[in-house]
């Protein structure tokens, strides 16, 4: 038997300037091979990934770092592996809490093993029934990204009209469904004819609309909403927010969760409506998952009653292979993902 | 003795385009002379105004009415006179609660006679030993707004770090003497030496700076607070929020009051630090001071022993005659007042 393995690994090239681009990243052999057993008393966990998250935020981080990002998460190193949060078989461990043949999920490198801070990484309950892969959506960050986010940031009420742009992706196809549970009507936008009926007649979304084909946002609005919006949730900024603040109601909220139209521009788009914010008495919070940690056994009491019953459904739009990371993360800036985009590095 | 008089009025000409200018307003003679006696049984009750209190939200109310400033306030009728607040003698009442000679604040139209509504303005306790006009600013609405705008807003806490935009005005020169009073370090920001002078050595800021003279907000900011800010009380908009959501700590707070240096342009101010709303995990709300109604008792408690005890101090530009009332609110948008702008109508 094998001892030894080769290390399959995604690593950045160098800090991207403008938009990220396949080429940014590379595929390697890494020159160390990896040992399949850890060291006795070295307290660590080495893992097989199974599963890798492509998640907006991490272009942010594929750019030079500024104290702003800072504040969110450091920068990816250029010349080393990317990093996310993936769901990973245990091969080996030093570590109590976790033992060879677990399931885990948490932040790791892009890499085929990694030995991983047990700190960092959760156990995974395989009693719960649903595939693996939702530990990088569903039931991991994505989900609680989305729970925070709607639930903490905007204290949504019965009746209220809740906006979700990005509306198919990985965290706005929860909240729009969280958003029905909660007996509010909501209305999706998003970037493409298919996307926009996914939402309409597979997530339950009350109205959807493609703002591709909409010759003005504001108008798009204004025909879904026509007594306004109470809540926003933000996923891409620019010149949808600048609509949307024309369109919020006295006392909205809106949960800032992305900005993924804006990251990437030298320029930014220009937003005429920011006084709205006062007209309107507007709350606007920006939040990150990572805040809401003490949270993550409320979300799962919230979540898994509702799965189990299928009362959510959460599409993943999957691509086979580690070398196949590099154009699905670019994919997602592109708006090419149909639903979470995830990468399977492995079958178990 | 007369029992009749004419009644000088401040009328809008027509709505606003771009910025206001003293010629979109008019001084005339109301066609009515105004009875010195109000109708027993009518309810009514007749003041003389004493100082009007100029605001910048005024200026938005000169402009055509839009579902976004419609949030706000109804806006001003053209040909008809304007209003805002006021301190007021009272001549005759047919109202239990209001005596001839009875001195009362709120809203009254830019007149030197108006019949008010009994349920829109408020009796002054004359034992309380401050000047008149200071129920225009520090002890009627402008106070209310910084009170409402910086405690509940943005929840301080000691030893956090303030800035403050036009804060030589109204309601910033409040917000950073309360910033000093809950403990915290504050800087303001002004449109000339003389009012950044003021903030330093009078109205005890920690630091200031007049903006005309510097070459970068950012670096301007960065040295005021090298370690960045945690509560920023917003009068201005534009390229200074831009700057100043560079320099926001994580979990900062931004208490949106007023965006004065945007509401009359046709294009505004492009921003290019929006997505540190989300890096920083930064909260900004709007507020206006009649959503804090409930809060008026509170204040006055927090407020009335400062005032006594010589603790706050209220710095008032005080301009006579109404006929020079559209000069001095249409300076106040060029920013040509120091202090507190107030025009007084009458002595008692």
């Amino acid at each position: 038997m094998e001892t030894t393995v080769s290390n399959k690994q995604v690593i950045l090239r160098d800090y991207v300037k403008g938009f990220p681009k396949e080429s940014d990243l590379m595929i390697v052999i890494a020159s160390d091979t990896v040992e399949l057993k850890v060291k006795p008393g070295s307290g660590a966990v080495l893992v097989k990934n199974l599963y890798l998250s492509c998640d907006p935020y991490m272009g942010i981080l594929m750019r030079e770092p500024s104290p702003s990002t800072l504040a969110l998460m450091d920068s990816f190193v250029p010349g080393k592996p990317i990093a996310g949060t993936g769901v990973s078989k245990v091969i080996d461990s030093d570590d109590l809490a976790f033992a060879k043949g677990d399931f885990v999920w948490g932040m790791v490198d892009w890499e085929e093993y990694s030995t991983v801070n047990p700190a960092g990484v959760f156990k995974i309950d395989v009693n719960i029934n649903v595939p693996l892969s939702n530990y990088t959506g569903i039931l991991g960050m994505t989900g609680l990204t989305a729970y925070a986010g709607f639930f903490e940031i905007c204290s949504p009420k019965k009746g209220e009209t809740v906006f979700v742009s990005a509306a198919s992706g990985a965290v706005g196809q929860l909240v729009g469904q969280f958003a029905k549970l909660m007996g509010c009507y909501v209305v999706g936008s998003a970037g493409s004819k298919q996307k926009a009926d996914l939402l309409l007649n597979k997530l339950g979304f009350d109205d959807a609309f493609n703002y591709k084909e909409e010759p003005d946002l504001d108008s798009a609005l204004k025909r879904c909403f026509p007594k306004g919006i109470d809540i926003y949730f933000e996923n891409v900024g620019g010149e949808m927010l600048d609509a949307v603040l024309l369109n919020m109601k006295t006392y909205g909220r809106i949960s800032v969760c992305g900005m993924i139209s804006q990251y990437f521009l030298e320029t930014r788009d220009r937003l005429q409506n920011l006084p709205d914010i006062i007209f309107k008495r507007i709350k606007m919070e920006g939040f990150a998952c990572y805040d809401f940690m003490d949270k993550f056994p409320k979300f799962l009491e919230f979540v898994l009653p509702y799965i189990k019953e299928g009362k959510l459904i959460y599409v993943e739009d999957i691509v086979e292979g580690l070398e196949n990371g590099p154009r699905a993360l670019v994919g997602l800036f592109n708006g090419q993902n149909i639903g979470k985009q995830v990468i399977q590095v492995a079958r178990e």
